[in-house]
């Protein structure tokens, strides 16, 4: 069918850290999308993309609830003017920071992530500027969930301004409403990319996040089979995170990367460094705490489409509670970061990726 | 792959109504479907028809139990005789009698829909004739749950024939046996599409409704770039449908539908006029309640396979209990219509729609 | 798209069984699948599957937890050393198994099942050998699930080794690792194929089985338009599968069976004997109970790809029991078989098959 194009990726292998058992997993997120593009005369286009996102090891889907987790949007594209997409669609914040990570915030060796960014959001209309001379502008516009129609204070709801700033509670509607976590959200991207020189800049807020906002700039620059790239990201979590409780929090990530073309292949290797300031982490621990993320990785192309690769990656966190804060395991029911078993982790992956 | 074809709808946009905050939300139902044909010779043909239908603003399905929930079924079709399928088909009635609505039963502006009709139904096999000079003839048959391993009647049936005929207890297969529910669907369709002359009609009873049924009956006539419709349509509601608790009611809907070929595009244009009848509202209010609705929009197409629209409806309730039974929002715990909060409802959409 | 190859099956028809209601149901399962092959050149190649399961009279999925309940696999392959693949997998046993009965382990005729044949496992890496003169080699890995963090024995825990055999639990994480069903699967296939004679023997483990296993070995011979088969399965069930509990028990299978092309499709006919042994079926009960199955279909091919076919079948248990055992309505709460309300069962079904 002329109008559809079917591709892919396909990523599976074995992934053993200290502390687990040996598992499957992917590096690059497992996917099939359809996307098209009608020609409507004069330079403009319609376009369309849907996405499946899931876990190859078990066939089940990335996230139970998302058809087409990976997108799902229409949109209209002209030469002189960008483009204007409407649904589920890539956040800009994400979709451009990870470039400058030689992981591409996928796998063991991932790039530290900000608990305010998404990698795509709901109810989304995005502008994509066209290319002037390697310059780039991006910005979107994201609904949060209808709350108007909610009447009446649920008897679970305290005083939101003198309730436990780390209180964590169902995130329903109501809560999100009553705890003033209900906003729109939007996006700002600036790009520059021309032969050997990147920069970027993003200033980011999710819905319904209590107006939490993420920020991050960074650049890379070729020279010969090499690649450095440098990136920093500020987040300001006020402890809410698309109608989710977070932690309450301010973060710094810092990303210095490295790829480079050796062999039949790529060479990949990072050093994250990330600080998390303003945590009750318990009634009388609320001081600043990091973490040192090492990784390395090599890739090696089969074809075009197919590689093989291998990663390891060393984290160094200053507690076992920051390692839960960084490892997503990191909320016990009352909104404190939980303790995580070790304050350490290392991380071995293979695997193989096809491309379709 | 030549054995498949695949199509689809991708369509979003902004909806404003009163009561309700912004939010996205699609016109046509968003879809992807894989159909194919197959040449058996002698004018023979094996058909499939997979087709998923999902929310496009934040990539869900649009119900989360069906896989393929606009078709799923397989069947013989031949040049002289007509067409079989059997498994997950649209509903004849629904099919045919929503070609008279200019919003064909979507959006913002789409008819007062029958709580006895369903877009799909499963478990059936669908017969349809050819067209012999303009005149078609359709028929079903579906399957209700099997009930016959149910032994024991549960603790929670009353007596069924002087239990409260509102009373609106859990859906469970034990209910809609030992509540009499249980029965197998069929629909019958009659139409005549001849030139300018459109006349169809339809009864159908849905599986599992305790024998409710609908009736309606219509035609349109083209004249130049324009064209009038009208419908009736009666619903005589027991109080369930396809297994589950509805309101027991009798409906009255009117159709009155214009399209009109305009510039670029197409206006459309309806009015409808709704009465309820036989519904305890309260202890003490039984009478009829009835709803006008005025609906007008226009697509401007950007393509054979693109267009943007904009409709606005305005939908004047008699009170707002029977806006809660027409808005689907009527059902309270114990089967009474609610109140919803407001007697008049305005809604503004306007979006894209791309067909692939 | 020429990386991709869309392939699937639909098919549906009406079953009936004595004690159930006429139901709409599959013989072949239906699938829809998305495949390809990349060639990298020296005879190597890259594969990946993905593949839906569903239910075509409702639209349903087959697995609501699967999204690609068929395959979700890469791999390489090679023409001189075989295929490795990765993910989720026909398991061998069943694959190659199935291949003996004229009914493929589908519909009202299906051989009898082993509780410790999975169709297919996650978590996998299996390898096929070529073919060396008719002689075939196949061996996987499946990894359990991961039990390593859990601490703390759970409170409804009681002593493995004192516990009731048939207790059935909760199938928790916790309860599978100090039940001591934690473990790793494996399978091991040799197969003999060449001119009419095809010979195999399996050994296999499902993962998060209490090191359950089952082995089985059978034949066919084909002369002229007609194939006989013969296989015997042995199972050792140690009251787990796959992290679920099931009834602890020994089970010895038979299949003889015939498939004869003739007229314009395929006469299909067998005769299967299963005894289960080591089951309380009581306090008292203990004994060896056993089942005669006798089936017969037909099989009418209106073009290559489609087909209608007609089957009987009828099934003579040893009693009630034993009927809910091997009909997998056998286990209430406690792990008891339960009974089942007859012990015997007729079953006819005829549907249509597409293949696309």
């Amino acid at each position: 069918q002329s109008n559809v194009v079917i591709y892919g990726v396909v990523d599976t292998g074995y992934i053993k850290e200290n502390g687990s058992d040996v598992r499957m997993g992917s590096n690059i997120d497992n996917r099939i999308g359809f996307r098209g593009t009608e020609d409507l005369g004069s330079g403009q286009k319609a376009t369309f993309e849907l996405e499946r996102r899931f876990n190859l090891n078990d066939g089940t889907l990335a996230r139970p609830d998302k058809d087409w987790d990976g997108a799902a949007n229409v949109g209209l594209r002209g030469d002189n003017w960008g483009a204007v997409r409407l649904g589920r669609i890539n956040e800009l914040s994400t979709e451009t920071l990870r470039t400058l990570d030689p992981f591409y915030q996928y796998g063991v060796g991932s790039m530290l992530l900000s608990s305010q960014r998404s990698a795509r959001i709901d109810n989304t209309i995005r502008y994509d500027s066209p290319s002037w001379t390697g310059f780039k502008f991006g910005a979107s516009y994201s609904l949060g969930e209808n709350m108007k129609n909610l009447t009446g204070v649920p008897a679970s709801i305290t005083n939101p301004d003198t309730a436990d700033p780390n209180l964590r509670l169902e995130a329903t509607p109501a809560n999100v409403k009553y705890y003033g976590a209900d906003n729109d959200g939007y996006a700002v991207m600036l790009g520059y990319d021309n032969g050997p020189l990147t920069l970027l800049a993003n200033w980011s807020r999710l819905a319904d996040s209590k107006k939490s906002y993420v920020w991050n700039a960074g650049g890379a620059y070729a020279f010969g089979p090499a690649r450095i790239s440098l990136a920093y990201e500020q987040t300001h979590d006020k402890g809410w995170r698309e109608g989710e409780f977070s932690v309450k929090s301010k973060q710094h990530n810092w990303l210095l990367g490295l790829e480079w073309l050796l062999g039949p292949g790529r060479l990949n290797a990072s050093f994250n460094y990330g600080k998390v300031k303003d945590v009750a982490w318990s009634d009388t621990d609320h001081g600043d705490k990091d973490v040192k993320k090492y990784a390395l990785g090599y890739t090696y192309d089969l074809s075009k489409r197919t590689s093989i690769y291998g990663i390891v990656a060393y984290s160094d966190y200053e507690d076992d509670q920051v390692a839960g804060f960084y490892r997503n395991e990191g909320l016990n029911n009352q909104g404190d970061p939980a303790s995580y078993d070790r304050d350490s982790v290392t991380g071995v992956q293979i695997g193989i990726t096809h491309r379709f």
